[in-house]
């Protein structure tokens, strides 16, 4: 690794070197897992380096390639698994200065990796009223690059899905890190060889995305005082095909109380908090459809309420926004990612529920999986150690649940546990030496791994 | 019934009383029933009345109250359970001149009933990128009234379940059949008490329906020699949140060989066929989903064939055009509204294909029923005599199969065989002298009508 020739072979590009800079584009929101921050709070990169265009991200590529130099790409830096964090140093691209939109047509914008989603949103809205099928609830943040390399799904998943499913991302273009980087477009059952890889096999310099209809959602708290009833009825509002929801969340009582601060006075303790975003054009049929249930109170409704403080969009108590207002009150808070399957699985939450106490408190999104409606659960958990963490995800494991530990860096342990032939054979191609975002990839540097404790990167600069 | 006191006080307005004119506008697609046809070829009206506003609307019903005459309306008279046919005489309100958009905006429309579909479609396209959420296959000729009044979903099921659905109509308008008629407007909850009442409790003038966005759907046909993997593929296609279809149907073989002229030299008759209608940005995901089963084969995509003829749009083929474009060549199909409930709904079509050989041909239709991806068949039926037929469908629910008989004339035969108490209800303020549309709701007439045989509407006109 030859840093300083690097440099100079980049010496004409914007690049960075300001330590506290550095220091502070080399994270991310990795210390939301305890786990993560004992670990990689030390983390640095040598230099940023912020490319106005393609081929200045060639010369980047290029240039590290020669020198033997790591590169890890960034965003916005909001991934919460530590996925923009260059472990290895080196070299960080930030693409903030990417950012142009480059052709919207009716239900597909293509874009550069840069924008910040909620920007990319306002122009596609603004060009033909259109906006993403789905997003991340830091859409205010984060790239729609960070997104597509690190994230997984969000608000519009109730509808769309996860975004790896098929349709739900078009092209992605992506450099490859080589003597010569070649500049590759991905398509249809191509598109799994880069998406979510956490840039470890390419940088995405272009994206083709799919448009939905960009309504004036309306936001929505609904409460109930019972959970189980609470998670039922959201289940059943958001399997209602005419209804058109692009969110529906369930905040386990005491979360709102506790944890949301525009919420004082309006909730108390015991009420659970469904945050839902309703198209316009279907508050009619939704409201009809919540005078069948006589707990339910609407609490808030973001076309006409008398809060004092506006509470902001739903989306934004939702996915994982629910844990960073929580941690931000109780710093011991962090959460896990759950998969209940089956048709049962509010039974399930309700056996967990019952198992726990108030070491967890739920929260659940729902979403489709393959065209069947069910929830995910990003589960607030009280941090005591390391060791009653993982007997929590084994016991949750025990129950039948699958866990996305969120406390973890490598595409496998924070996925499900297996190796991505598509993605590791395109590394082998696209990175043949190793140097996109090291570390990440536990099949390309401990092919034999067995997962049974945390993945040490070997390669990590301490 | 005094129908020449009517005719005088309603001589100022459009009205048409040449007997041929009138029994045509006395009929619909009933004939599609062989036992339709047999009771009811000899229906008609006395005349025929076209207004061309809500007052005239008005005028007409307050008319006929006094001179106590039936009112039967009609939109195009698509409808193939007989609703649109004046049992007992009397008037028909024909629709065709109020056929106003009145208001388009972002996600919805207003409009009058008696506008044809298709050109409804057009002007909300034309207008802002939109159309409506669902169609029947008849979207050519039926009007929007005639669908609320007298359809059950269709083209667009597959994404936004049944017209009946909450969010999938905002308001109907309806005049009340009175000594003075008022003008109600229905929303929520409501709606149930005039939608799809065949016209039996009020005149509906105006409707504000939701609207999706207006893609330019690519119309598509694949093949496979298996029916069992055809239906399994269209339903694990159905289930691809990512991927946006607006119509999924399997049609088995020979079907299309037989019966779709326009597919000759196309397919042979070992050939099952899945229609569909994919968004232009969904072909990509489409297709590599539709890659993975090696069985299955493109014939036709409508942005890049090289069919001779043009078979034109998909959803033509679909839904009860299977059925017509069957009996156009062999007239003794006809056909059956069939509901399997439950997760394993395919493998109940097995076993009734097994059952029947060739004197039923299945079709499906994929369809979201509150929320969960199913299929309703529609299937063509080898008719036999009226004994059979009932025999026929006695083993379908033998089987645990549900049958909408689409071979009676009733509101509750046509559907769960239950009286609709809220339609009931509302028929009893609406109409308090029963004049409109007689005969078709049992439970004003017969309430403890048992089912156990056809009904036979004993003020029927002979
Ligand atoms: C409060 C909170 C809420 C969140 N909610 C959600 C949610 O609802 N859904 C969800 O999916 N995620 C969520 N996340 C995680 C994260 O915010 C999102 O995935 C976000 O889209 C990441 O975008 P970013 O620009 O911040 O990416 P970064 O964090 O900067 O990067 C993410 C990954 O993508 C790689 N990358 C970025 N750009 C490129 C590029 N151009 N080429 C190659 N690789 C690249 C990085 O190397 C990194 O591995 C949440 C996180 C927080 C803290
Ligand atoms: C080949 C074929 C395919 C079909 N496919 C479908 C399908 O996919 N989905 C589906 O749902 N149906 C389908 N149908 C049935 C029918 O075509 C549709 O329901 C259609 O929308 C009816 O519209 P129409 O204008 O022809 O109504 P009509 O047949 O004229 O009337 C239907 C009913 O509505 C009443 N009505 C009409 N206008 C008013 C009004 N303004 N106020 C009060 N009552 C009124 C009539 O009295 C009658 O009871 C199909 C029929 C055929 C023959």
């Amino acid at each position: 690794m030859n840093i300083d020739a690097a440099k100079a072979a980049l010496a004409h590009l914007d690049i960075d070197d300001n330590p506290a800079a550095v220091r502070a584009k080399s994270r991310d929101f990795f210390w939301y897992s305890p786990v993560l921050k004992d670990r990689l709070d030390h983390v640095c990169a040598d230099f940023v380096v912020m490319p106005k265009n393609q081929d200045e991200v060639i010369e980047i590529l290029r240039a590290c390639h020669a020198h033997d130099v790591p590169v890890t790409v960034r965003g916005s830096g909001t991934g919460n698994y530590a996925q923009a964090m260059p472990l290895a140093g080196g070299c960080v691209i930030h693409m903030q200065n990417m950012a142009e939109v480059l052709r919207i047509a009716p239900g597909r914008v293509t874009t550069q990796p840069g924008l910040v989603i909620r920007e990319l949103n306002r122009i596609t809205r603004a060009d033909s009223g259109q906006e993403l099928r789905m997003m991340p609830s830091t859409a205010g943040t984060a790239t729609i690059g960070g997104f597509i390399c690190g994230g997984s799904g969000g608000v519009g998943s109730v509808r769309w899905g996860f975004l790896r499913d098929y349709g739900n991302i078009l092209r992605i273009r992506v450099v490859t890190m080589e003597a010569e980087p070649r500049i590759l477009d991905f398509t249809g059952e191509d598109l799994a060889r880069v998406s979510h890889a956490y840039g470890t096999n390419g940088v995405v310099t272009e994206i083709e995305m799919p448009l939905a209809p960009a309504y004036d959602w309306i936001h929505i708290f609904v409460t109930l005082p019972d959970f189980a009833r609470a998670s039922r009825l959201a289940h059943a509002l958001a399997l209602q095909d005419g209804i058109l929801l692009k969110l529906a969340t369930v905040c386990e009582a005491p979360t709102a109380a506790r944890y949301f601060q525009r919420f004082k006075g309006q909730v108390t303790d015991r009420d659970n908090v469904i945050a839902l975003m309703v198209a316009p054009h279907s508050m009619d049929g939704f409201l009809s459809f919540l005078s069948h249930e006589p707990d339910a109170k609407l609490i808030y409704r973001s076309d006409a309420h008398d809060w004092a403080r506006d509470p902001g969009p739903a989306y934004e108590y939702g996915w994982n926004h629910t844990t960073l207002r929580a941690l931000k009150v109780q710093p011991e808070i962090t959460y896990l990612q759950v998969r209940y399957a089956g048709p049962d699985f509010l039974d399930k939450v309700d056996q967990i529920r019952a198992r726990f106490c108030d070491e967890l408190i739920q929260h659940l999104e729902f979403l489709r999986e393959n065209g069947v409606m069910t929830a995910a659960g990003l589960t607030l958990v009280r941090f005591s150690t390391e060791e009653r963490l993982d007997e929590i995800i084994r016991i949750h494991e025990d129950m039948g649940c699958m866990i996305f530990n969120p406390h973890r860096y490598t595409l496998e342990e924070g996925g499900r546990q297996t190796v991505d032939e598509r993605q590791l054979e395109f590394k082998r191609q696209a990175d043949p030496k190793g140097l996109l975002n090291p570390g990440k990839m536990i099949a390309w540097d401990a092919p034999d791994w067995d997962y049974r404790r945390m993945y040490d990167y070997p390669g990590m600069r301490r």
